[in-house]
């Protein structure tokens, strides 16, 4: 191979609330973060506070920081990696939380990195759902995630039964995420919908002072208030038997 | 509450091979399991190199470092937690490799832990299931982990072909692993069986110097040699289209 070597692209994680770097992330993270110029982003405001909170040395003003639009195409995916293919510079991709290509949009960038022969260095950080599979007691040895789930309560309430069926069937613990101000809406539709014996593990505010993990089977959570769930980032987790 | 406050139980995050502590976890967690002298590990011996690795203040002989048998029931489990309930003290359970409950038996004790009502503390650190997945580009939205496949060749190819079609039925990125020494026999039948358009990933030696994430469709896999992965740790993730 001749002329500049290829830059890398590195998955850079992002903390998932009000937490210390020394909580979130190993020291090799910051350090590599702070080597970098040409980020792509899911949301630059949020991505100047993580590169702010990461002690990245910038100025900040000076760094290349582009959004990673929804609606580009695979060209245009491509020119964003030019800088790493053309002038062997690394390049940063960040989600808005969490780890990125994970729940989010960017695993469309990283499998246009490995067509275009870039190499992909994902980076150790906080990830809301293996940190609640791992805090929820549940089967780690078979899970899914899905994402979002329907809307609309009837077509919610028929998912929901998909779901456990299908964790009944395989003993596979079922995660899912709603739109924070939805939370309670959701738990309230998952205790009235599942069944008693199954297991439903709420964990809100990862890694922040306001921790919460709770693992209760449905029939233990209806005899108790509902808990308070709404805007606060939560992953609910379930398995039945 | 009177008496002693309940001790908490971390879940430590172990390394995946041969990499510095500043690469694989965050300052606090070695904050953190340099205070615990109570384990409850997969492998001793293991559990042991890790807490060296970590800097544990030691000294190693004087810490409690118990296996965690998968033969213990309920009553066995609790009494493991006993250093906890009974005298504040926390607990710290390891893997041996990678992040506890995730992947290995130590669910079992998160979910006493729960129903005992010790908090459980997921710290974060390094999962070769997670960082594959970053490093995939493969559906990250939507993803299911399967741990082992059947070893009976026939078994393993009809185990192929049913993840083949949930993937390209639901988009989804089916991940799973095989002990080191069958992992070419698993590639092998893997590019024999699947279809050429669906894309796999193999993410090996994760974390460390020799960390490789290559992704190819099936065809172009089978237009190259076969990449060397005996007795190396490798994730493999596949999605259909």
């Amino acid at each position: 191979m001749t002329g500049t070597p290829t830059g890398q692209l590195y998955l850079i994680p992002v903390s998932l609330g009000e937490a210390p770097c020394s909580t979130t992330v190993p020291d090799e993270v910051r350090r590599i973060t702070g080597t970098i110029t040409d980020f792509i982003v899911e949301n630059a405001k949020t991505a100047r506070q993580e590169l702010k909170r990461l002690g990245h040395p910038g100025p900040l003003h000076t760094l290349d920081i582009t959004a990673l639009e929804d609606t580009l195409d695979d060209t245009g995916l491509d020119a964003l990696l030019a800088p790493a293919l053309k002038d062997g510079r690394n390049i940063g991709l960040m989600s808005e939380a969490g780890c990125p290509a994970v729940a989010d949009p960017g695993a469309r960038l990283v499998a246009r990195a490995h067509v275009l022969g870039v190499p992909v260095r994902p980076l150790v950080g906080p990830s809301s759902i293996l940190l609640g599979l791992m805090g929820s007691g549940l089967n780690g040895q078979s899970f899914a995630f899905h994402g979002y789930l329907p809307v609309d309560e009837a077509a919610l309430a028929r998912r929901l039964r998909e779901l456990e069926n299908e964790s009944r069937a395989h003993g596979r613990t079922q995660l899912f995420i709603e739109t924070p101000y939805r939370n309670e809406r959701l738990y309230r539709t998952l205790v009235a919908t599942c069944h008693p014996g199954t297991r439903l593990c709420l964990a809100k505010n990862l890694t922040t002072a306001e921790e919460w993990i709770q693992t209760r089977s449905i029939g233990a959570w209806r005899r108790e208030p509902a808990p308070s769930l709404a805007r606060q980032p939560t992953l609910f987790l379930l398995l039945a038997s």
